[in-house]
């Protein structure tokens, strides 16, 4: 098959690149840039020479969506909203890896991102790439939004207590933690190496635009729940993301019986790892590779419940989550192109 | 005066060490280690040479009570619990910088620490160091547990809301995050640099042994309360502690108000800096430096508080703020050889 | 074909294994640990969990020289100077991760290791496997001693411009600096997070037990080459080597020719990329990748040569040249299983 | 005394800030910026609360020279050419951190800087502020270039064995090693977290503004020797820089007699500490301190002198060192104001 990446220099383009290299149904790979269009990929990443040469073309979506058999959207937001609606309809699948076509309500998507919402027919085509929990919609979908990073560390944390009704409705707390590559490869004061090494930082207190992506998961699982605290900070290293949530449930239970629920939901998933009791994951345990590690707890002196969930952001939280999606929507095996192990140390 | 140092050879006592130096009323310095006695400090350390030349000292307790005038004990848990009592009722003040007395119930000491608690007669006379909030208590006192890095950051953070009695009884959850240097001095596989690096680890989940000792406090302040949720997590970082806690208030107020409580609390303290609407600290605002910095907001979604805490663990989190109490207790100005700035970048 | 790792907990073989899994033709792989036998893989390391579940079993040489394919040995030196005598004459290849059967000399090895040599019939056998230079010996060996990773810098960088017999014999000074992983995974103060993060240091300055395998090879290139001088540093990160080399040119010759020179030994080479007038690399360029990459230049003020070599000291210093010598070895395409892009940001 | 501090946002200047604030005969500090000119230093700089409070003065040079008893310029370079001139002739001391007034030769800067030099007077003015060698004549300046980072290092390493006419002339190669912060505060791709963080990167080869500067001093000593190779690297972390130096002697002579060379010119200094036998300086050893440490051997099997010299790019490198110089010039102790102690860890 044929696959483009728009957004090709981006860390998100990046590592689908990569991914996409090493895909064995994968045969031919466009990368797209209209601000670098023209330019050798290679000469721009020197360290990406090696393998096949890649030329940077420019968007012409009525070639692109004759030509190819996937299109992954690796742009910042407000860009796919505009480039969407000019390839659907069209032979090629498209995977959208921003934030514009993941948030049903228009009227809420420009309250948190501040930029116009994709049309509705668009926004009604999209299929919510979660595969863990969506797979069937996936299998059928012509256009996927492909989740956000810290939605897919919190959902997959939250998803089997909140879809069984167990969570008392306002008491979710979600403390998030980010390696630095999640804020893109465009420098500024926040990630100069000077100030963010040895720097421990948190940021959008209670306004990250991925809040209303989380809560429209968590209200479709258990329209019950109210809204929950969510908070973000970046860690000094550049890949990985932990988020570590707290709840209170309605009723109690058993650690052991919690976990079980966990593990019903997430052992036929070849992707989401849950821990055995007293284990908790670190992020380097799920470096380069598209695991979600999951372990949990009930602490037994306050009842409440905490759940830690780590992953990679650029790859369960954006490529290789990207490529799953692919996957299923082509019909091949989840796995297909992802490593079966992380890089460590 | 004349002071000594007992554990110098740790993390805590090589900052001890370094803020005695730069002390204008410290005369004289006397440091003791029984597994190094006789080795000169600079031999073991060559980093610190260039100033005075430092003998290691073999303990010698009813020498030391009578020579000096400050005995700081930077031991790991259960040395200070055997040696204070030797050095009770002598002419030294003693500051303690372990965990050995901060928890007045012996038998809540040993389920934590997993040690045998100190005697009741030492625990008694023992006055918890926490400068702004003790003040009175520390300048008559002759024996001081200095705070815990967490407790330090924590109590700071949640004092002027809990002491008032705004706090929802079973709402606090404390997510806290700390550099490595927090592990001390001895290598293990969890702070080797190839395993810490590039990695965001959950450590002792619910069981951390400063739990009581915030407990203790919180509930001094509001016997209501009840346990909280308290995290601890590794950031690849050496320095810095943040606390981000989050609970409820009993009863709506608005976030200018709760910040004017901060306020009122915390103008008169040299150290501790509360931030303007909007403005939240990151660890690197505080490092090397005796300064804790506290962000705070409402969130109008969730009606939630989350506080913003940040020390240098090595600092406020133990030698300056030891230093800072031996201001306190020999009626020496409270900023007296600490620095009025911190290191940056 | 069937694969055996001895060794598999320690740094190099934990990559050896994540690289075999993704290898189409090794079929089985099995783990042999003689400290933690019976163990299974995945208790000892949660984050493998995933794929296959592997249990550590103990030595058996005799029935491993049957069994398997290949064998390799991700040992601590010392160890396949014994083992190796007892797999030999057998099915089975041997590829040696270690230093024991790189210097032919055994009184050298003895010098610089501190350790009894290899038997001589052993190291008589063994092909130094650094495969853009020895290719067509690996091709037919049994034996394979995989190089150091300063080494494989090192030689990469020196290789052309040695072999054409074109430096001053005594000008080489190789100034080389490593990620911590290259120390191996056993904690020590030196590689403690505290310790080594915010630091640069230098080690085991001249003594470097690399210093006899580089000279080796450059005289066999060049017989009249001196002693070179060989710095070794410790880089505050996991992974990575640059090696910075200085030299001499015995006449006067023009930057692009010399570029010439390596480009003509390495275009055939599919993992040494040598880099365009004025480009340098970085050790992220070549980050868990098989990659080598070579920037140099010619100071026209001295008239000294600069060339920087670049890899990733676990992949082409260790685990994935391993893998390319058993491609060779077993007639694959150099490239199978290792994938064709490192990892970025 | 009254000191003033231009471009104290930066981070040369936010130094100077930290250490002329513990400095006790610095009675009032004023801080000047073109560009923030009227802005609270505070409001820029949170964590620069909790002392006095500042405001950024728009320069007014007359005014400057008649009110101040020493001026600070830690601006980029092409700014202190133009505005010493303004300064000169008055009651005010200047002290430049840049590198505008540190090479005599006009022409030299203008081929390295790509800027126009200061004038012929100014430049004759301006005493080279390197304390521990020019010491007499900075006590009578009343403008000072103070050094480079990488230049105090080097020559620092260099002056015992270069002015005792030691080196053969055309064998120095600097292989230097410097922390980001040296980059300075603008952030751009390089310094950008995500790419330098995991990466050691080397810039600048053989075309660093520092070495004419270093050739200057050298020549100085010894007027002989030849130009020297000096390349310099970025390591992921924030302060030190380490200089690891090679050269060959004219004559053999032994270690503890070169040794000898080196204690006889540093012992009466109090910031310059040379190791014994077979230790080296880390940079760790100096963070945030005004020491160079310096470490040295000869390798019995190449004659190569390997010299280690260690320093604070922020401190020794720029801030502290003019504090050093203002202390001499002002006839204070060589110390005052300067910590004796690094801060470790």
């Amino acid at each position: 098959m044929k696959a483009g990446i728009v957004g090709a220099t981006g860390y998100g383009g990046i590592e689908l690149l990569r991914l996409l290299t090493n895909h064995p149904q994968v045969k031919a790979i466009t990368l797209f840039s209209s601000s670098q269009a023209g330019e050798k990929f290679e000469n721009i990443y020197p360290q990406f020479r090696g393998g096949e040469s890649y030329v940077l073309h420019d968007l012409e979506p009525e070639k692109m969506k004759e030509d190819l058999d996937v299109i992954f959207l690796a742009t910042p937001s407000g860009v796919s909203s505009q480039l969407t609606p000019q390839l659907q309809g069209s032979h090629a699948k498209v995977i959208d890896l921003s934030g514009d076509l993941r948030i049903k309500e228009p009227a809420t998507y420009e309250q948190w991102y501040k930029k116009e919402a994709a049309p509705d027919g668009t926004l009604g085509n999209a299929v919510y790439g979660l595969p863990e929990w969506n797979q069937e919609q996936i299998e059928k979908a012509d256009l996927i939004a492909n989740p956000g990073c810290y939605p897919t560390a919190t959902l997959l944390g939250l998803g089997p207590v909140v879809k069984e009704g167990l969570v008392k409705p306002d008491s979710i707390v979600i403390d998030a933690k980010s390696g630095v590559s999640g804020a893109g490869k465009n420098p500024n004061p926040i990630t100069h190496f000077a100030h963010a090494q040895e720097n421990f930082q948190i940021y959008k207190v209670n306004q990250h635009q991925h809040i209303p992506e989380i809560e429209q998961q968590l209200t479709i699982w258990d329209d019950q729940l109210e809204p929950v605290t969510f908070s973000t900070h970046l860690v000094p290293m550049t890949r990985g993301i932990m988020a570590t949530i707290y709840l209170q449930l309605k009723e109690g239970m058993s650690e052991e019986d919690l976990r079980q629920k966990f593990k019903s939901y997430y052992e036929p998933q070849p992707f989401v790892r849950v821990r055995e009791s007293g284990g908790f994951p670190c992020t380097k345990d799920v470096y380069g590779s598209n695991f979600c590690d999951i372990g949990l707890t009930i602490d037994a002196r306050t009842k409440r419940v905490t759940i830690v969930s780590v992953i990679d952001n650029l790859m369960k939280g954006a490529a290789s989550q990207a490529v799953q999606n692919m996957n299923l929507v082509f019909q091949y095996d989840e796995r297909t192109g992802l490593a079966p192990l992380p890089v460590y140390p």
